[in-house]
Parts: C-alpha cells; sequence; structure tokens
C-alpha cells in the first residue's frame, strides 16, 4: 500500500445506524431541505392482569446528524468528485462573488504545476470563488445588514430537530445558564440573525467550501464538537485522513480541523474539503511552517499570506490563528512547568524572540481580516499560550494573550469578520469557571471554543475523560465548541477507534452542557431511552444512544442470544432480581389503585396488600 | 473449567507496576507500618550550551496504594489461606471482644455443615469475633471517648502519600471547598480522630476483616473510589470474583462491594473477603431475597437480622441497608418514567406494599444498630428511590427518601455506629450541587457515597465517561466516596478489563474533586508528571499516571521503537513541529538573557535576537 494513496470508494464508511433513517425538513424562508436522522421505536408492550398484550405507539425521535450525504443509502457519492455542492447557489445567487479563472496563491500554482503530485492530486478542482472587489461576502456581515441568509434558516431547522413539531415534550428540568440567551422555544431564523449580528454566534462557511451543511457556534446553541484529524511526519495516508473525516462525522462532528504537518499537506487538504460535510478547519501556520523547512525564525508575513489564500481559495471555513502571542507575553512563560504547549504558539512565541519583534500576525491583522472577508473564512483566534498542565492555568501569560484576543475581536468585527475564541487547556475544575466568565467579559461574548479542559495531568491514556469533565462543565458555562480530545492524547496519534472514543465522549459531555443549560427540548431523547430502557424495549435502547453499535457489542458479550433483547431482564441481575421489573409491578399495583396522589396511602391498603400476595405479583411470568 | 471452581494461585494478579517499589511509613503512637508505593524518576538532562550535558535528580514519587500486600513482591501470598490478619492483635489488645466457637447465624451453620459445598470451601476459616457482652468496638466509639486507634493512625499516615516529608511541594492552586474543613497541612492522627467522632467521616473496619488495610471516607480526606464486583444467577465463578477484587484494587479501588446475586453467595463472600486488602460491603438483602427464592414479600426481619449476622461474622465492613424506603415514599415513584432502579429499593418496595407496613428495616433499625456496634459494620444507607433516569432526579420520593436517611444517621451515631450515605444515580450537570448540599444539611455532615452521577442517559456503552462527569463534580462539592461506573453500565456484568476501565476513570475523577478541594499536595503527582512530560522523560510520564500500562501501549502503537522512548519529539507531530521542544528553546533562551522578568523586555534585545538567530536555536540538533 502507498503511504499516499488515494482513497478508494471502499474505504469510505457508509453503514447506517440500526433503524435510522433520514428525513429532511424544508425551509420556508428559502427552497433548502435540512438533513436530519429519524430513530424509528418499537411499540410498547403492556400486559395486562387479565394476561393479555396491548401494544402503544412509541413516536419517532429525530436527531441531530452531522454526518451529510453519506448516511443517506439514495445518495451515490463519489469520493473522488466530491460532495454535492449544496451551498453553490445561494452563494452565487447573492450576486457578490466572482469565479477566479484560476488559484491565485503562488504555493497553489506551484503544487498545481507540479507533475510529480498528479498521482495523488484530487482530479475534479473547482475553479475557486472570490468576494467582488469592495464586497464583504461573511455572514456577519449579512446578519448585520439584516439578511436572513440560506445558510441562516438552515441552521435555525437544524437546531430544533423537528422538536418544534412536538406537542408534548414531556418533563424537563429548567437549566441554570448562567446568564446566556437560551431561547425558550424554537429556535428562529431571526433569532440566529440577531446572534450572529451580535457575534455571539458564527457559521462557518468559506464560499469555496460549498458542500458543507450550515452549522451554528454559539453559547445560545446546542453545544458543538469538533474533532481533528491529520497526518504528521511519522505517519499516515491521505486515505485514512478522508475516511477519519467521514468517520468522525459519522459519530457526531459537527466541525473537522485538519491539523496535518506531514506530507503532501496541500493535496490531502483538498480530499478531505471536497468530501467534507461539515465545516474544515486549519491552523495555517503549520503549513507555512512547513514551506520554511520548520525552521520558525524563516516564517515571513508574505509567505503566510500566502499560504492564506491557499487554502481559503481550497474553501477551508475556519482558520486558527495565533496573534494574540505578542512578545510582551513569551516571557511570562519562561517559569511554567510546560511552557508553551500549543504548536502555533511556540512557533509564534520563537519568531517573536529570535527578531525581536511583535508577532507578523498581530501586526498584520487587519490584511487578514482583509482575506477572511473575501471568502467568508472565520477567526478562531488561537490560544498559544494555553496551560499545558494544571500548574500554569489561568496564568498571566494565558490571561494576557486572552484579553489580546478580545482586542482582535473587535478589529475581526470592524471588518464583519465571523470569530470564534480558542481555550485551554489543563485547568482545574474549580477555575473553569473564572476562565470562561473571562473570555465572556474580555471578548464580548464571542463564542468560546476550548479543549477540554483537562481537569488533572495523571491520566495519559484516559485524557479523553480527563478532558471531557472539563468540557462539560466549561460547555455549561457557555462554550459554544468543544475541541476533542482523544485516548491518544499526548501519547501518540489516533487511529479510527480512537477518533470515534473521542467524538462520542464529547458529544456526550456536550449534551451533558445542553441539558444543563436548559436548551429547548434536551431532555426529549433522554427521555425517550429512558423509557425504553424501563419498558425492557432494548433494541430502542440501543438505537437511541450515542454509539448502537456499542451498546449492541456490549449487551451481546454476555447475553448475545436473540431472545435476551427482548428479555424483561438482563445479565447484571438476571431474571430474579431486576429492578425494572419490580418497578413495573410496584407501578401497576400502585395505579390500579388509586395510589399515585400522596392522600390515597391514608386510606386503608390492608385488604389490597391481601389480594396483591393471593393473586402473586409476577405480571411477567 | 468448571463454574464455581476455587481460584487457582495464578489467577490472581500480582504484577508490579514498572519502576514502582513497595515502601512502608512506620507508626509514631502505635507499632504499624503503612505501606505505599514509590515511584523511581529519571534524571533531568540538560543540554548546555556548549554542548554537554547536566544531570539533574528527579526525587522519586510516593503515592497512595490501594493493592496491599499483592504489589509487595517479597510477601508470600497464599490464596487458599487468605492475607495476613495484619489488624487482628490490635483488635484483640482493645480487650472488648471474644472468639465465638462457632458462627451463630444459622443459615452459616447450614453451609457449614453441607458437604455438598466442601469442593468450593475456603478451608482456613477463623473463628469469629464479637464484641463482649455491652461492648461497642465501633471505631466512632472509641474516637468518641478520645481513644487514637492503630486504625485511626493507619489512614493518618496513608493519607499523606509521604508528602509531609517533602520540604518544597511545588506549586498548587488553592482549591474552592465549599466550607469543607479540608486541612492545610498533613493529616494528623488527632483530626482523624475528631473528624470519626463527629460523624464526618468512617473507617470501615469489622473486627472479623483483620486482613484490611485501614482507609477513611470523609470529605475532608482524599476521595475514594469504590468497585462493585459479584456474579449473578447468568455468569461468572468464585474464582473471577476473587481475581476481580484484587484487579479492582490494583487499579486503585479504596474499598469493594460484593454484589453477588448468583450462587454461592456466602461461599464466594469468604473469599473474596479473605483475600481482600480493602474494606468489603455488601448488599444483605440481595442474600436475603436469594434465601426466600426471590419473592420479596416472604422476606422476614428474623431471616433478614441473620442474614446480617451471617455477614458480620465473615467480616463485611459496611452493609447497605434501605431502610429509607418508607411505605409513604413508594407512590411517589409511580408516575416516575424509571420508576425504582435500586434492587435493594424495589425489593423493599414491593415487600412495604405486599405487607402494606412500613419496611422492617426502619422499624428495626435500631437492633440493626446493636448488631453493627458488635461487629464494627458501618451502615452504608441505600438510596433505595434514586432517580434511574434525569427527568426523575431530586423528586419528592428521592429527597423524601434522603430527609429520613437524616434521621437514621442519627439514631446510629446514638449507638456510635459508623454511618455513610449513598446518593445516585442520574442528575443533570446543574442539579448535583442542589443534592450534595441538601444531604450535608440534612445528615449532618455524615460522608456522601454516590454512584456517579450520571449527567446524561443517552450514551449506554460510554455511561463510565457520563458519570464520571457528575462523578468528578459531586467529589468536588463534598462526596466522600464515588461508587465506579463501568462501560457495561446498562447493558451487561463487567469483565476485567471494564473493572480496569471503571477504577482508572474513577481515580481519575476523584483526584480531580481533590485538586478542586485544594487538598494538601494532591497537586505534587500532576507537577511531577508534567515535568515529565515538558522533559521528554517518556518513562517517567507513563510510570506516574495511573495506568501506566496503558499509557505505554498507546505510545507503543506509533512509535513502538525503544529509542522513542527517549526521544525528544513524539509522533503527533514530528521532530520538527514539538511545541515541547520549541518551547524549551523559548526557555532555555530567555532565561540566559535575563528576559524571565517583564520589564528585562525593556531592555535592548536586537543584538540578542541576531546573535540567536546567526547561533541556530536547535539545540537539540
Amino acid at each position: 500500500m502507498r503511504k499516499d494513496k488515494i482513497p478508494s470508494q471502499e474505504a469510505i464508511t457508509r453503514k447506517p445506524f440500526p433503524a435510522s433513517k433520514k428525513v429532511y425538513v424544508e425551509g420556508k424562508l428559502h427552497d433548502i431541505k435540512v438533513g436530519m436522522r429519524e430513530i424509528e421505536l418499537e411499540d410498547t408492550t403492556i400486559h395486562l392482569a387479565n394476561g393479555e398484550k396491548k401494544h402503544e405507539k412509541n413516536a419517532p425521535v429525530t436527531v441531530y446528524d452531522a454526518s451529510g450525504p453519506y448516511s443517506d443509502p439514495n445518495i451515490e457519492i463519489d469520493v473522488h468528485k466530491g460532495l454535492d455542492r449544496l451551498r453553490e447557489d445561494w452563494i452565487t445567487a447573492r450576486g457578490d462573488v466572482e469565479q477566479l479563472s484560476s488559484i491565485t496563491s503562488d504555493y497553489g500554482k506551484e503544487r498545481e504545476s507540479d507533475s510529480k503530485l498528479d498521482e495523488l492530486r484530487f482530479e475534479y478542482r473547482h475553479k475557486p470563488y472570490r468576494a467582488k472587489k469592495g464586497q464583504n461576502v461573511s455572514q456577519m456581515h449579512y446578519a448585520k445588514q439584516g439578511i436572513i441568509t440560506p445558510e441562516m434558516e438552515y441552521v435555525a431547522i437544524r437546531e430544533n430537530q423537528r422538536l418544534d413539531e412536538i406537542k408534548d415534550l414531556g418533563p424537563q428540568h429548567p437549566g441554570q445558564n448562567f446568564g446566556a440567551l437560551t431561547p425558550k422555544g424554537p429556535v428562529t431564523p431571526e433569532f440566529v440573525r440577531d446572534e450572529i449580528a451580535a457575534g455571539r454566534a458564527i457559521i462557518p462557511a468559506n464560499i469555496n467550501h460549498p458542500e458543507t451543511e450550515p452549522m451554528i457556534i454559539g453559547r445560545n446553541f446546542l453545544v458543538k464538537v469538533n474533532a481533528n484529524i491529520g497526518n504528521s511526519a511519522t505517519t499516515s495516508s491521505i486515505e485514512e485522513e478522508v475516511e477519519k473525516a467521514v468517520w468522525a462525522t459519522r459519530w457526531g462532528a459537527d466541525t473537522i480541523m485538519d491539523l496535518s504537518t506531514g506530507k503532501n499537506i496541500h493535496e490531502t487538504r483538498e480530499w478531505v474539503i471536497r468530501n467534507s460535510p461539515v465545516p474544515v478547519g486549519t491552523v495555517p501556520i503549520y503549513q507555512a511552517l512547513e514551506k520554511v523547512n520548520g525552521k520558525a525564525e524563516d516564517l515571513t508575513w508574505e509567505l503566510f499570506r500566502d499560504t492564506l489564500i491557499e487554502q481559503a481559495e481550497q474553501g477551508v471555513d475556519y482558520f486558527t490563528i495565533h496573534a494574540g502571542v505578542r512578545l510582551k507575553y513569551v516571557p511570562l512563560t519562561a517559569r511554567r512547568i510546560t511552557g508553551i504547549v500549543s504548536r502555533g504558539g511556540s512557533i509564534m512565541a520563537k519568531w517573536c524572540l529570535a527578531h525581536h519583534k511583535e508577532s507578523f500576525l498581530y501586526t498584520h491583522f487587519e490584511e487578514i481580516c482583509e482575506i477572511m472577508k473575501a471568502y467568508d473564512v472565520a477567526f478562531s483566534l488561537g490560544d498559544g499560550l494555553r496551560p499545558g498542565c494544571l500548574a500554569d492555568a489561568n496564568d498571566a501569560a494565558q490571561f494576557g494573550e486572552l484579553e489580546t484576543l478580545g482586542e482582535l475581536t473587535k478589529i475581526a468585527w470592524k471588518h464583519d469578520v465571523q470569530t470564534m475564541i480558542e481555550g485551554p487547556g489543563h485547568v482545574p475544575m474549580h477555575m473553569i469557571k473564572e476562565n470562561m466568565d473571562k473570555q465572556l467579559r474580555d471578548c464580548f461574548e464571542a463564542p468560546f471554543y476550548t479543549l477540554g479542559p483537562l481537569t488533572t495531568d495523571i491520566a495519559p491514556g484516559y485524557d479523553h475523560i480527563t478532558s471531557a469533565i472539563g468540557a462539560a462543565q466549561i460547555g455549561w458555562y457557555g462554550t459554544a465548541m468543544l475541541c476533542y480530545v482523544t485516548p491518544k492524547e499526548h501519547l501518540g496519534l489516533p487511529n479510527k477507534e480512537d477518533v470515534r472514543e473521542g467524538v462520542v465522549t464529547y458529544k456526550l459531555a456536550a449534551h451533558a452542557a445542553d441539558l444543563a443549560k436548559g436548551q429547548f427540548g434536551a431532555q426529549y431523547r433522554d427521555n425517550a431511552l429512558s423509557k425504553a430502557r424501563f419498558e425492557f424495549r432494548w433494541r430502542d435502547q440501543f438505537n437511541l444512544s450515542l454509539d448502537p453499535e456499542r451498546a449492541i457489542e456490549y449487551h451481546d458479550e454476555t447475553l448475545p442470544a436473540e431472545g435476551a433483547k427482548v428479555a424483561h431482564f438482563c445479565s447484571m441481575c438476571g431474571p430474579n432480581f431486576c429492578s425494572m421489573k419490580i418497578t413495573q409491578d410496584v407501578r401497576d399495583y400502585a395505579e390500579k389503585n388509586g395510589m399515585v396522589e400522596d392522600e390515597a396511602l391514608k386510606k386503608g391498603l390492608e385488604e389490597k396488600s391481601k389480594e396483591f400476595r393471593e393473586k402473586g405479583s409476577e405480571i411477567y411470568q
């Protein structure tokens, strides 16, 4: 197998989840249809006292679906041609873009003309779009003008997961949202527009990535999850990276970041973007560094600028830019236990020291904004000085940089460039809220996008968990997107199974945050799963879970027989000990005897208890 | 292989962790020695500017060790004879116990005389101890009389992990402990005594389980972890259960609960207790129910009482007693989505309804106390009405029961019986603190012992994680012990790998809580690991982690060569991109040039930056 082998059709996972089908909800303002996953449920069987059975329907449950066309068996996908260009008409219809005759970056042209790369090149490359001179094509720009774009309506529909069509959503605890503007009902396109105009949310949507299904990142929406993929100098092929991207969205990744630092970064990225149904982020400085053979001090603004254009024209939806690593903060890291652990941050720190100059990312920030708004690339302002261990958490370097990111946010917003802020890192639990509150205050509620944070340093191999603990909390406090951490963090590059473990772990952390914030209808799926669990609808319990395949696999390890999946007991307790079964008896009895209300107890129940004993209480025997 | 096969020596894991040795710290008040694990570290290599290298010693790190004699290669263990009876002399020296000529429970005698059980019986059974008439042998009783027992000094030394011997513990963030009495320095035996006398902590230490190494459960000590083991009607052997118990302590379980509900519960328990270096808890109602063939309504106080004595004489250290499931609360569960999910709770609910009587656990509570204090069995007052899903969290049934548990705590304390309180269950994050605060208030700071809580219902297969998120938080808020949840929760019985995954997950959650509470020296190990990570001491990073074997395994998946373990880069980024390496350069440079203080920046550094460029900054090339 060639190392940089191009992807084969077969390598891409398209297997649908059990009992699930793709459904589409149409727009009202725009001619759009929003894909979701509908999970069919079995009937509830009620065992009547006379020995007969009654069946009650359970409505299907619709859930958010990040996997795009891959999970729709009616759509043909050719990985060599890329996904359908869903948003292309929306983009061109706005009349503010031009299609260029060719790509404009020097590096991109160089790669294009290098015939040695033919064998691994993505062939069906489209000509790039760019804003017409003087135009700004960012979603923030439209929002500020009062325009509700198809992208905005799309995300409103998507956030609602058809919960707005359900009359009785059942019980849900009111959340604690720490002053957020959490909608009390369904999300409206108007609300989306407001939030984007205010800078509190972004829709990463490069005009050169029309394959994306729009999604929104903001404190007042569902908490999102990012999965990192990408090769390194020591491992991985293009095929693996494309499959990892598709695989990550299958498990629920809302965006992916291609953090490749190995060979053929440009070509790998093209394959990934053309086949990605979710926004793609990058850290352009990684590739820039590769262009200067790893010598940070040789980086220049001109080279970096060319890299931004190269990637913007491929369709990268957001750029991590470490413009907050200012010269004055660098020495503040010298006494840290783990110094600077962000790759981008350390590259820039090295550059600053070598030249004894302010970072070119900071000094050229407005020029970067000009590029961003010509393609609608969003900023993800990097936390180059994030703490790499608990001891370094919330220190002067980290918080100094955060204040600078706030300054830069204001500049980006002046250009109507969509902006989010990256956060740590390693932070003990009791210091997470301080970090969140400072971000909200200093960055004017621009969406926060954090890596974890990890809440202890002593569990390599389990850092998806140490960080999920922190991620769930910071999500609750107001973070809009959580960057996943896999079990391989600190140890090695994640393989496919690690990606799955990382994504699912972060989906559950994000969901825990949604529940705690009190997002509209967030508890609906939990209630449906718990009801299924209580009623021994095993298959429904599996199918409603975040990872049905694992749930089935684990169940089958102890009780593999098909019959066990309809059994009214399970391997944990065996037939006589099942509390669920006993509870069902208690409930039937209490309901039947009017004991549901407290005062019912005051009635003499001696007689009834006698009857209960005589009749036997084993309803399922 | 016979299903109930007795354990073979080979089946029990004794492999020590890498670079670790057992050390013992001697008592000052008593003739005791407390086992701990010392992890040896490599030297730090400093690369000097002139190309030479300098080595600096790193002090070994001592950590808490729950694994008992199993991890000491100098101790011979015969699983058929059980562990050394460490505490027997301490117990008899107090002069308040008598050794009985034989066991006194009817059921125990019946099993003893059943020759069919010979083939699976633990042979070296000791005659049980019991308090002399009128005596109370509980640690709480001694504490209230001002006596510092060997057990109390033992746990004080153990909690300190030799951190009290270290002059400079390095940086640690002050915690947020929500009004707890967290010691600011090392734990003293006097403090232990005070806490036990006040009921804020317990040392589960049945006089018939002298094999235990004493440990303490209380809000002002390190957060502890319990692992459940036990067979069920459908799976498992005695050998498996004994190995699971030893295996759980290897990974850090501070107590184990034997929740067997299958065959030969009595005999399995004897094997487990005799070989367990940590306290063993049970839920006696499970076995009582087995004795009446699974018919809850046939349970009687007399049968239950006999079961308590049977288990107390075997050496069970704490009993889960669901005495708070009062008749009046049962109907409050009828409208829940998942009714009653605690097995013990549902058994008692069924009994109450069938007889229309108050629970015999409640009405005979003082008689139970009499048994507890004759053997020093601690109460773990069961949360029989804990919520089985988010929707049912913090409801009237759960909180009503909690109030009753508070009442019962007072009664237990009147008898000087050590008591902790069990807690949920499934609770969304924003409702966890309310639960904790109510427990502290209504149960007068008796230690809280919680299962998770799980913070979402939708992730079966990942419920060790959904619950670790809740566990870390409730531990921070004041919970003293966390009952682990394995990935198999809701799906099947955990195997050995699940036990390991569950225990390590909970150890990291407990540690995250210790850090957030600001326990004395809690950050020391994190700092040591982070320093090792920063200095590319890979082996030290692995060895200081909670699961060194997994850390090595994951690392070796991408870079298996032995050389990679001393490499100054890793598979994630490759040699050119390593931020740790770049930071080291930055740090060396900044330190060398007096840039550590902020004002240093004000000096003209142009010249120095030139020198830096000329010399090249690749120190490791």
